[in-house]
């Protein structure tokens, strides 16, 4: 022990709370740290004798007890050998070749001979190189960019009260592992809701709770498709489909939207033996059509037919402006099949984004299928939100706000009319929409023959104004419309402004 | 009009506030639902006069208005045809075949010549019959339900306080759509926790936050496999595994777990191909088993040649009562290839089973594709929770309430082993366990000559006592071990009930 020979190797540091700008791991931790990473590094053969606890921690300042504890650990995990007094070695068994393989260096020499397999599969490459779209994007929100509620309206001093008050204080209920299906009261409130507004027909238990439309989706796509089958998307349509029909393995057959919606007809010539239709009947996204009855019926006679499934996206039903909406699809199945039709719904333009709440509409004899294929795959729902939300719908709440958001929305649709009016004529045509939160601004000719919709939506975006290219909304043929001018979540002011930059960065060069 | 030749097909009902139980929908919507059912089910033909507002609105009691409403939707939405005052008359645009079918009764009539393919996809279908194990039963916490942490210990107060004081007034961060990987202060929290005191090798942007331990499970398997690709799963092991390995296509190879833990020899020898390794290094689950370093070793070095994946499952981590518990496996991962291990942790066993948070840590060259597969699939976590957790790690109380249970559990441990050893000698030949929230009690030489593990959990459930067998753990050849016995949400006075009673059920019959 005098001469040390093995103190060079031990060219321990320890970082001290005095020292550091974060909190550091305790000495100790950090010990055993570095001397395991000297052992895994090979840089301390195996054999080798270590200083002893009262040299180290002379070395390093700190107490034997904390060198003691540090070897302790490695002892106990196989990195020394040896006794407190006899002396501490490091271990003879760990493997050599992972200690020789640790050491080589660079990784191109550490590959097996046949090289390695891709890190991600080929489904995880599909899922990590889809583009979900514009509505995918975060950061501030600027106008037009669609999808997007307003952020400043929701009334979350009363949100806050009521999730304090809940778990406070939470029932056992509420504590205890929850059904797969979701919590009832909110189960409860959304079919009573469903049924008295949107005409489904449906009770509570057929309301399954999810984390948004998109794991609405995924849930259905994995439970109902299998690898191969065909699926009819709207074309265009929307973008977060792909993902969970890509998982699935499904084949998506992209099917034109005319003004009635998709067209069943195509849909016949192109898959009649497809297994499931995923629609947006109500106000098509992104275009805003609303399909009719006789295409409503067409599609679920379709559907009942080739034994398929339709799925109901009910994406912004909330917002209506004028006229009466029409009742959702889901109401029209009426065949006693056991029914044909799956309705989505979130609760994410309505009250805010990061809420993450959805729910699926299943007919009842796949109440119970569905629930056990969620509870394989994501457990239940999570009882923080769950509770606060009923709450919410029940103290009537949600009503007082939607109401409150259809004349602030009105307006703004308005506001963004007007401004179209005076600085986009001749540029974009706007079109007024009853519904939604976004408007479709095809290119007028003038413009159309100087550009398509890409570059249109590009030069807003270098202008600081988010207006997605409808054409980015195509699957098979992207073929140039408009942009997208989401209005809900922009004041009147910025819409104004908003519409300013549109128009210069649209106008003639050097006009 | 006079004669009201049409009256009787209107045969319409209103359900009334004061008649009703629950909340009736409507006059308005009673009206609209009852018509369109008549008008879908052939009931009223195409081209049929309907009575006149006024009339009906006699004959039912309600206003004029009510009526008028009901029409104006049905006109609206096509079911109808007439302008108000030349009469109104069931539409004739309605797909006649619709009509027919809908009218014709018994489905078994209506199914198209093939049959119908099955409601369920064989996915969907072997999703659904999952048994995934008593961890996913419901209920009232009984004697000796594994997996549950106490539900009445966790500070609901300081819970309560925090949520309320975020969501009041959030900070626009919350309140927009958020990051796929989570809320940067939740990820900042958890690497710092798991540095410290799991030894892992991670900065913040690895940790990707997930709504429990399976929807971490389900997003790896998505994002690493392909169908058809291998997997190690532990024999006995984690029931919740099979679903999300079913649903990517994986095919499940079981891999006996001996006193080290996963055999990774017997692994080589059945499949050295595999693409993956799901294990439990620290604390077997179910049997306890601690993994050593040597044999740690030898795992990673398999994963490394055959380019495989090890998902580290760290399931009850944080409940260690003796001895310093292992550094985590994935902290061994230091090779330059850019990492083999995936850890996945749940905070669901720590604070109470319904918050559904969970956790991955991924390499960081995984990071960007598995957090873009995320939102292809489930958008992001949801941000109501994460702020408040983040607040209750950062704030100590996290830390405070781990060792709190550290000490209650220590000492129902205790209480269990004290109770066996009175009242199950013998029967039961229940070990202690240094980590967990429950036992592994083998059937003694004397019980297993009269049953099998299956027979005595049975014998205990009808005596209200939920013991499940080891063998159920098993996936390809169950064996005969013992019972689980969970004691970490039974109060020590139930804990003595329930051994007593355990103890009756699986004594000699008429002793």
């Amino acid at each position: 022990m005098a001469s040390r020979p093995d103190a060079p190797l031990m060219a321990l540091a320890l970082d001290r709370p005095a020292e550091a700008e974060t909190n550091p791991a305790p000495l100790h931790r950090q010990i055993y740290d570095q001397v395991r990473d000297l052992v895994l590094a090979g840089r301390v053969a195996p054999g080798a004798r270590l200083p002893s606890s009262r040299t180290l921690a002379g070395e390093l300042g700190c107490s034997r007890n904390t060198v003691l504890a540090a070897y302790d650990q490695l002892l106990s995990e196989g990195y020394l050998e040896g006794q407190r007094g006899s002396g501490t070695y490091v271990s003879r068994v760990l493997p050599d070749q992972l200690l020789t393989a640790a050491s080589e260096g660079p990784s191109v020499q550490r590959k097996p001979i046949d090289s390695a397999p891709p890190r991600l599969s080929r489904r995880g490459q599909g899922l990590a190189g889809l583009d979900r779209g514009p509505r995918g994007r975060r950061g501030e929100v600027r106008a037009f960019q669609p999808g997007i509620p307003d952020l400043d309206a929701f009334p979350f001093d009363v949100w806050g009260r009521l999730l304090g008050r809940i778990w406070r204080r939470p029932e056992l209920v509420l504590r205890r592992h929850g059904a797969a299906g979701g919590h009832r009261p909110l189960r409860e409130a959304i079919a009573h809701y469903l049924r008295a507004v949107r005409g489904l027909r449906c009770d509570w238990q057929q309301v399954l709770i999810t984390s948004g439309a998109q794991q609405a989706l995924d849930l259905v796509t994995r439970t109902l498709l299998d690898p191969g089958d065909r699926v009819w998307i709207e074309e265009p349509g929307y973008p977060g489909l792909r993902g969970p029909l890509l998982a699935a393995g499904a084949e998506i057959v992209p099917v034109p939207v005319d003004g009635s919606g998709l067209s069943v007809a195509a849909g016949r010539a192109r898959a009649s033996d497809a297994r499931m239709a995923v629609v947006t009947p109500s106000h098509q996204y992104p275009l805003g059509v609303v399909m009719p009855v006789s295409r409503r019926l067409d599609l679920l006679d379709w559907a009942r037919t080739a034994g398929a499934w339709i799925v109901e996206d009910d994406y912004d039903s909330e917002y209506r402006y004028g006229g009466r909406p029409l009742a959702a699809l889901q109401g029209l199945d009426t065949a006693d099949d056991g029914g044909r039709v799956v309705y989505v719904g979130t609760f994410s333009k309505v009250l805010f984004p990061s809420l993450r709440i959805g729910y699926l509409v299943v007919p009842p004899d796949l109440v119970e299928p569905v629930c056990r294929a969620r509870a394989a795959l994501d457990d239940h729902p999570s009882a923080v939100v769950q509770p606060a939300l009923a709450a919410f719908i029940e103290d009537g709440y949600f009503a007082a706000h939607v109401r409150r958001m259809r004349a602030l929305y009105a307006a703004r649709q308005q506001a963004l009319l007007d401004a179209a009016r005076l600085r986009l004529d001749g540029v974009l045509e706007v079109q007024p929409d009853e519904a939604g939160l976004h408007l479709v601004a095809h290119l007028a000719p003038d413009l159309s023959a100087r550009m398509d919709d890409r570059e249109a939506s590009n030069r807003a975006a270098r202008a600081g104004v988010v207006a997605p290219a409808l054409s980015s909304y195509f699957l098979s043929a992207p073929r140039s419309i408009g942009l997208m001018l989401g209005y809900a979540a922009v004041r009147e002011d910025e819409i104004e402004a908003g519409v300013e930059r549109l128009a210069a960065a649209l106008a003639r060069d050097r006009r």
